[in-house]
């Protein structure tokens, strides 16, 4: 029998609760009631984001739906990385027009949650002509202490966790049929950095963001809550020389500077805090001023690529 | 300057900033950084639903989409009234190919939101060929008291507060273009009944549902999680007589039965409670069996239709 057969409420079933990720401790009423009900324990906030997920926008039509919900759903942890937050719980709304379309996007939901202890707790299924996720995790951090926007100050040096710019030229590999493309599985596989965003909290670091929009963007969101400008130094992120020597260094610094869905977590720490570079790069610094420069060796480059616009 | 001028943000700026809720007590770091963050009182746990909205679906085309908005926002937060909760904070994603549209939608849900005072906490706009919305709620209730579907006792009395069957009936009154159809406000306008399901819960009651697809589907889900059997009477329904005078009683028993989106609460309540009817209503009991059988003056009616299903 294929899943058009099923029922919805067996077909929520068929998607949702093979190879679901365990029952949260903190979990009183579990998925199935109108609502799931949490404990959150003395001295610990509740951290929420939401992110939705629509094909030929955040994937490409044709790419497997398995990975395409994996990476939205892997998208949406990573919020919780940069704040900083341990990851307990998602609620996840799909919208699809075929049901074996929806299993194979409960599916992708699943795996990736399974991989990061994170329960399912809730969610939606509706009919729709265009596949499309919206996907809700909720998380914990000690009172006080979650990692936020406006925590920049001046002379803080500005670092960087992971790859930037190497997703976008993995799509574009994908989008050009490109069998051995070697970024294609930086699109593919989305690695939330949940683990080091709570090692960063724990050591002390205020101010993180997660880069999905691109670096220059994503940055002067930091600098504009922070009332902060900033200095980058591309020749300093990681894998630099590996990205000009594969595509050449114009369209490395276009994917580095605009290229979005890296999921590198970026952050600012102060000075006494140089001993992070065992599991971190610095790229910059925090100055005052409000503008976000980008420089190649030493050198200002004008007039650069934006990240993505929904509606532009 | 009409909103397709206006960059990504901008327009999340202008959809969701105008009019919107106020920051509640509860939260630390506002929409805006990659998470929200909330404290939760000791002795209170956290409850959370997330409901998908798509148009065609949910909404007819050309249904004014503030108002669709509105609808959708009042139906996730109708969950939390079920669940006995305090309704506080809201993340919502918002789907459309238009600017226009985006803004329009984004006003309804902050209606909606600031009549209930519950703050808009975070959220995503993507781009989408097809208007969609995805609301995830949140509230508090103290722990271990949140009213579920595996409560319902043999010998309870099953109560409803709210009608069954107006707000299908509003639809097709609207769909039919009929300017005076004394039922399209039932569909125009959700009333989430949350002063109603935290009332319950402080009166004791332990099992509670919003009735969203329909009276047999959803008693039918408290019957099956609470292993009991219902039998419930359909001229007991508020407005039963008023709904078989205007539609005849067979379109009465079809929507009574099978119409959704009134999102009535459906609860159950042993003998003792009788003193509800001041603002409940009783339309039937739980008896042993597994069975939902609905009667109309005695006689028990077979083959009626069941709720909706998105993949029918």
């Amino acid at each position: 029998m294929n899943s058009g057969d099923l029922g919805e409420f067996e077909l929520i079933r068929k998607a949702f609760q093979d190879g679901s990720p365990e029952t949260h401790p903190t979990t009183s009423v579990v998925n199935g009631d109108d609502a799931s009900v949490h404990a959150v324990p003395d001295g610990m906030e509740l951290v929420i984001s939401t992110d939705a997920s629509v094909c030929d926008v955040h994937w490409p039509d044709g790419f497997p739906l398995q990975s395409a919900a994996d990476r939205a759903t892997c998208a949406a942890l990573s919020d919780l990385a940069a704040m900083g937050a341990q990851a307990c719980w998602a609620w996840v709304c799909v919208m699809s027009g075929s049901p074996d379309d929806l299993v194979e996007l409960g599916k992708g939901v699943n795996a990736a949650l399974a991989r990061y202890s994170v329960e399912l707790s809730g969610g939606d299924v509706a009919y729709s002509p265009v596949n499309a996720l919206a996907i809700t995790v909720g998380g914990m951090v000690p009172v006080g202490k979650a990692m936020c926007r406006n925590q920049a100050k001046e002379g803080d040096g500005v670092w960087i966790i992971g790859r930037a710019g190497f997703s976008s030229l993995g799509l574009k590999q994908w989008m050009a049929g490109m069998e051995e493309g070697y970024f294609k599985r930086y699109f593919e596989e989305v690695k939330p950095k949940l683990e080091q965003g709570v090692r960063l909290r724990e050591l002390g670091v205020r101010c993180c963001i997660d880069v999905s929009d691109g670096l220059l963007q994503d940055a002067s969101h930091v600098a504009l809550a922070s009332n902060v400008g900033m200095t980058l130094e591309l020749s300093n992120l990681p894998g630099w020389d590996l990205l000009c020597h594969k595509v050449g260094e114009e369209s490395a610094v276009r994917a580095a500077v605009s290229g979005g869905e890296d999921y590198a977590l970026l952050f600012t720490a102060h000075e006494g805090m140089g001993w992070l570079h065992s599991f971190a790069t610095q790229i910059g610094v925090c100055r005052s001023g409000s503008s976000v420069d980008i420089q190649l060796n030493g050198t200002a480059l004008e007039a650069l690529p934006s990240g993505y616009d929904h509606f532009a």
